[in-house]
């Protein structure tokens, strides 16, 4: 599974994470006063190099649109700021209990576990408040769509609930690859889809051709998924910045437990496949999302 | 400081107390599917028998101003999914460590910490979805209003910045009663201003009558916390449904250690006086939230 990632491409990447980065910088309250620790907390999560998957989606499927490029990247760093809130808790003791993440320390190590919920709390709030201002849009109601788009893809029946099955499924009756199916959908899939939407909206697309991106991002999210429970059993830990075979020691079941390797590795194809044909109507204006479909495969962190 | 409650106002604060908790009932999604457990986290924490004072204030502020009733109710769930989340956050064992609230155990004792701070997670996200609904009110630009100033209330510049200064105050250079006061307006204060805001934006309020009711608010919150404070030091654990003397336990400052129990009465007296005073040009439209000064002086838990 070795794709040759288009140098252009990997450019366009790194430039639209550094944009984020500086976009984040800019929009996490600077640390001072007596709860200073608070934004040094969130930018300890927010600004730690990142693939910036989510905004970058958000930003390439705006751009295909004709989107203006500082709403795309204002909603996108929005995005991101709910993707960092949720790492900063998954990493918790009481959660996942990691260590390290993106080769750094964690929030709750760098700091304690307090500051950490704090920490994912405010940049949960942040997100509504980049999301909803004026400066975004100038149409409220795009605004609204937005922000509704962000608190239900991040809610009780997207990323949150996908985290709780993650935790604890209550598994009745339902077979363990429907169960994982919907904790993929929601945990990975709902903010991964909701970048795509974020993008769609602000670029004006019609009804078919936002049908065409969520196709995408939903495929798409659910390899990038696969990839994950890959390289949790074949990836190395001083690439991936993390442990590994987290979920073997946790007796979890995977897409790799449950469909083996090699099993894992036909669906990771199927579904880049199935990703790519969702966009074969907008033609070359798709290339960087093609591309970035390879380069979630291709991935080695 | 006895004040006698008037009994009619008792109960309009019952009443608005039920409609509340059904409101919620009826906005937290049923817990079904494999993530069932985060809704009933998400219910016992919303749903427990609370004073909900936040939501009261935004009804009635909002009705001496003639705001649609609908608006009002669903406005002020959201308020109270905010003060639900922050309470289960505030409980966890790396927080303030509390075993009771409202009589019950705390979210994180009926389930588990994972689930705890998952289900805080979710009615953060919950509030804004409701806020932002089309069926908050028509007007889009209204709604953005009220999205933005939930965002700023309850975000690192607000309830969740205050929540970091009472667990590790950066304390060089100032004043205790300074931090204190602080910390009081953004932990407590924030959200209770916010209630206020909320009802008078939904109102139609002119600018005048908005610096009123924030007025009115400030005072209150403050009085509030003072209150907290002496209960802490006064109250009774049985009637509190929770423990007492926890700041003096956890060696924290408090309006009560700094200010005296005499010091401490005084300066509720004076916030309560002047809290009326606010409202005075509203004259017996303002006779609910009047009594909701002495209500809040009286009260016992």
């Amino acid at each position: 599974m070795i794709y040759n990632i288009d140098p252009q491409f990997e450019q366009r990447l790194n430039e639209v994470a550094d944009r984020i980065t500086v976009a984040l910088d800019q929009l996490i309250p600077p640390a001072t006063g007596p709860e200073a620790q608070l934004m040094r907390a969130m930018r300890h999560g927010a600004l730690s190099k990142g693939k910036r998957l989510r905004p970058f989606i958000t930003i390439e499927v705006g751009r295909m649109f004709g989107a203006p490029e500082k709403a795309l990247l204002r909603a996108a760093a929005a995005v991101e700021c709910i993707h960092a809130y949720s790492l900063i808790h998954d990493d918790l003791p009481c959660m996942d209990d990691d260590d390290f993440r993106r080769g750094q320390p964690t929030v709750h190590k760098a700091f304690d576990e307090a500051t950490a919920v704090l920490a994912g709390d405010a940049l949960q709030a942040l997100a509504f408040e980049i999301m909803v201002s004026p400066e975004t849009h100038r149409d409220a109601l795009m605004r609204c769509k937005l922000v509704e788009r962000l608190a239900v893809a991040s809610g009780p029946r997207g990323m949150v609930g996908g985290q709780m099955i993650d935790m604890n499924p209550i598994t009745e009756g339902e077979e363990p690859l429907q169960i994982l199916a919907r904790m993929q959908r929601l945990k990975t899939g709902a903010l991964i889809t909701l970048a795509g939407e974020v993008g769609a909206l602000l670029g004006g697309a019609v009804e078919a051709e936002r049908h065409a991106i969520s196709g995408y991002t939903n495929d798409l999210g659910l390899a990038f998924q696969i990839v994950d429970d890959l390289l949790d059993v074949e990836g190395d830990p001083s690439l991936l910045g993390k442990a590994t075979e987290k979920d073997l020691e946790a007796g979890k079941v995977n897409f790799v437990s449950l469909l083996g390797v090699d099993g894992a590795k036909d669906r990771v194809r199927y579904l880049a496949a199935q990703a790519k044909q969702h966009l074969a109507s907008f033609g070359s204006r798709a290339t960087s999302l093609l591309h970035t479909v390879d380069f979630v495969l291709n991935r080695r962190h």
